[in-house]
């Protein structure tokens, strides 16, 4: 760049030293003059695209640490004699959910679909993406320069994983880990990025004005349908319902389990602000207020619900809560105010707590409240978008609703029961009473002994 | 833009096709040329703004964990009894303080003074922030191309629930939870945001040469004053001092307070790194370096100084001397260069020791060190700024630091009274002894059992 | 900017007002334009030098949450009895790193070698960083516009601590601490920046052709070897070998070794990440994509060889797994594709297990596996260079492992012989068994009690 500043520089002063301007502008020196003008253009784009793909980068990695945020929460809220066992699924969750949204989920989210469609496959971005780097488009032409390609994989890898962390959640303490890899690898690989198609890979939903801004529904609320299937199937922990009555089983550690939501809440400004898909000044950072007060609605409205309804100060109500207010603003953190997104979240934070006494009146035992949080709240933020936004169709987003619901409870309902009919998925019951710590791994999470 | 670029490209060739120059710049085609360069001017001012909005961004996100930082220093320095009780303060903490600050805080902090004040509410900006978000300036015309306003606003939030954090961690163990809540109300809604208009938003103390560049005094030291003033109204905790003996009460993880002192470490780079409010390169890299030579150092000086005092390798005071050498460099990390940044640290981590030894002396006690760290330090760090940079006249701090600290100190103390008279704002006896967990939240914050 | 905008325009409007363009271009107009096309030149590459700057700082404080994530490893794999102590080290650890890096490492390690050359002190630079901090370059003269003077020396702090930090897990447990605070001083002060400026300083390595992207060699292996020459001249801890047989010594907490390698993964964005040296989308972007691929295949390949070799759902070996799919793709993590960055990571994973094994075999006592992940898995991700990357030689490869080797070995080799040979290394027999917490640090790291 500097060097053909200096030679336009030397081109217009030579044009103040006497000559004539219609001898000093040859054609030589107005080519010289394009390239530097054309080269300011590109050099524009390009720090644009720096600073855009630097803003994606940064929302992958706060992606990327929800998971650890749903390892805390998981292994907090879960009993100490299964951690290790929670920790194991929690970790291995990430590492299926990036190699197989490589292998397959990537293309089958993002296939390209000429028409409104359903299902299709991008089997060229599969052989590129498996061929040389070299052909990958890492130029402001790839998104209008909102990101890379490498960038755009790895944000929505990070995304498809969380699906499958939701349901693990659910079913913990009494799902065989065999049982729970596989599901993985097919609601992570197949499911979650199928439907997911519908809308962001531009499908059928999306030709129908449905609206789904970073996936209350397309990401939580499916996870939240798996979570519910395996609940079904699975049946509640052994001592979870006695004669009529819900028995609490403590969770491990408390603090885990704020360290959990602390990370899901900071993960989330980039689950949100990312799905801006470029790093836009005002759109980016409203974004980040109306999730913000969201989750903090949210928390207040746990705490509320749960001191009205249980007379105490309820600490995992109010962590479900804000996790509950993050998923209800999900749908439409950029097209809801923020004062609606407090509506949005506070009625969130009281619904997660109406919904988990709810699923316990079914004696549908959730371990962390996965249900309440992601399939409650991802519908209630998803309708929400119909309400609270005058662009949006209440009818388009019940629709969507309906329609991912349904082929992610099915599907899920079909793996869960066909895995229990094979080789059950169920753990034993000693195993299950004493911990699947000791049995299936050799370890335990705490050994705090003092000699 | 690549259209407009086209045009000009089109235009400036036309120029070499043999027509006179005279001819070709014709009125149309300079102002196509004009509307290219204006657009380019504007451009690269866009993404100029993009950056440091980005910058912004991932500063707010720093300080946003933050709050995390201070919940695991809280519940890991104090007793395992009261775990849930200090987790639950300090998750409802930044729900309370971004609410507030959305409500209040954030235009009395910010009224735009027009005569140099003490007192005034930006109404306006509240409507605005209330209505339609399309009304708030997303542009380069806001706050010089630094960042949006909704940026500005969410960076402002996470830094004033701070302030109630810090009290949190003195007054532990004891108070009573529906005290803190309206303190956290009171102190983060209004006072916190008077103080910090006075300097950061154009007031009085700012027209007297008061600096405060990221918050020794108006964060770090305002919050360190209402915790002395909790302490003092609430007296120490049972049986820590007995006999003229200060009594030891070991925290229930020093493994938890390690993780938050790192977290705080790393949202201070946020915190002091986001005070240049803009991404200016040079600017904001020499703070970075400034804030992390002081926490080195102030680890180190509450390393030697422990060491000297005790005789013992104090992880504690390590892990405050780091906190003490960041509230040090805050008030200066961008005046004061990195060798006497070295310094500060140094010697603010040696004060945290003594200081702590002495409010013992006087039973106040303080459960992590709180007003050790944020408000001895805080007017060192402030000061200090006064004898290290030559730009800033000591007396000017000395004002800063009494008129802030005699708002801050009074406030607390009347809200704090005035509870006491109505209420009382400390548990009971019983409650004390057994713990708060038990009692207040009906669970614990560990439940480490292997059947 | 916008002044010089308003000038330009008035100037190019004035030509259309019926004057001849050669009157209307005279001197002054020529150089009203003239400068307004330099302020976008510059404008453009400051806008740049903003966006990279972001992202390396970014990538800073990334690799500075690995000292958190290095500190929760090695507690939650160390027995509790001496958790206070190894937490010490790691608090300890990247206080004196960046001290001493800022001493004398930053300065040994980049000291502009003139010609090829092993051993050099850029003293102009260390006059700079210790005088006068204007006297830096912050613009975008400096590196080419990827960063400022400051970023540099910040990003290249948090590196250099992590060599020691590598060494601490491995002799944990049984070294006194004095011992590891002076190793650490030499280590990080003058070893590790020497090796580093043969490569990266532009010394004889780099001359050779050897290639180490962001350090399997250069920062893991040499840690690595540290971290063998402390177990070998240590011994094993007491117990941990009898009858040939290897006793387990539990871990105090998984989750906290979960969280810690969940940390060190994200650390790795910005360790790699950052190790562009500039935001450059392309290459930013892809080298997180192999990063995360080499991570993921890792931890399965982790997985896979324990089960095989233990007949156990190991998580150990899993987040292991993980560390060494990250330490492999290190070296390579720009020239190596996305498939072959996943047999990079799985091949890794099992070489973990199979180097753990190996090590209990000769009775080298690593509590947290640390020579097996940054070692050996250092010196496969180097050679791996040299087969999947066409570009690089596979001999240059390994004479730069067997260098960097030698001189970290035999160094490390002799700073922990002269200790202790002077004054011993090891703490007492009484102290170890009943635990260095309570002896050197007079508190314990976990007090989860109920009254």
């Amino acid at each position: 760049m500097y060097d053909t500043m200096n030679m336009i520089t030397n081109t217009i002063l030579g044009m103040t030293s006497g000559a004539s301007i219609t001898s000093v502008l040859s054609t030589a020196s107005v080519n010289e003059t394009m390239s530097v003008v054309q080269d300011y253009g590109a050099d524009i784009a390009n720090s644009l695209l720096v600073s855009n793909n630097v803003w994606m980068m940064v929302a992958t990695f706060l992606v990327f640490i929800m998971h650890l945020g749903f390892a805390g929460v998981e292994a907090g809220f879960g009993q100490a004699k299964n951690t290790v066992n929670i920790l194991f699924k929690n970790t291995l969750t990430p590492i299926i959910g990036i190699l197989t949204y490589a292998l397959a989920g990537f293309f089958l989210m993002y296939p390209g679909f000429d028409v409104p469609g359903w299902l299709s496959f991008d089997s060229a971005g599969w052989s590129m993406f498996w061929g040389s780097p070299g052909d990958a488009d890492v130029t402001v032409g790839y998104a209008d320069g909102g990101y890379t390609y490498w960038t755009d994989f790895l944000f929505q890898a990070m995304f498809a994983a969380t699906a499958a962390t939701i349901v693990s959640g659910a079913v913990a303490e009494r799902i065989k880990l065999s049982s729970y890899l596989i599901f993985t690898v097919i609601f992570v690989g197949i499911v979650y990025p199928i439907i997911g198609s519908w809308k962001w890979g531009g499908g059928a939903l999306d030709d129908m004005g449905f609206y789904d801004f970073a996936g209350s529904t397309l990401v939580h609320s499916v996870g939240g349908w798996g979570a519910l299937a395996g609940i079904i199937i699975l049946g509640p922990r052994l001592g979870k319902y006695v004669d009529g009555k819900v028995v609490d089983k403590p969770g491990s550690s408390v603090p885990l389990a704020v360290i959990g939501v602390f990370l899901l809440w900071l993960g989330w400004f980039g689950f949100n602000g990312g799905s801006v898909l470029s790093a836009d000044p005002g759109l980016t950072s409203f974004v980040l207020v109306t999730t913000c007060l969201a989750a903090a609605a949210g928390g207040l409205g746990g705490f509320i619900a749960a001191y009205f309804m249980f007379k105490r100060l309820d600490l995992g109500m109010v962590l479900n809560g804000i996790l509950a207010g993050l998923v209800g603003i999900t749908a439409g953190a950029d097209v809801i105010n923020p004062s609606m997104a407090i509506v949005v979240g506070l009625i969130a934070g009281i619904l997660v707590v109406i919904s988990a006494v709810t699923l316990d009146k079914f004696k549908l035992d959730d371990v962390v409240g996965a249900v309440s949080v992601h399939l409650t709240c991802g519908i209630w933020g998803t309708l929400a978008v119909g309400i609270f936004s005058a662009d949006h169709s209440f009818v388009s987003q019940l629709i969507g609703v309906a329609v991912c619901g349904a082929m992610a409870f099915v599907s899920a309902f079909i793996i869960f029961y066909v895995m229990k009919m094979i080789s059950g998925i169920r753990v034993s019951e000693q195993h299950e009473k004493e911990g699947l710590d000791s049995h299936e791994h050799g370890i335990r999470g705490y050994t705090i002994i003092y000699e």
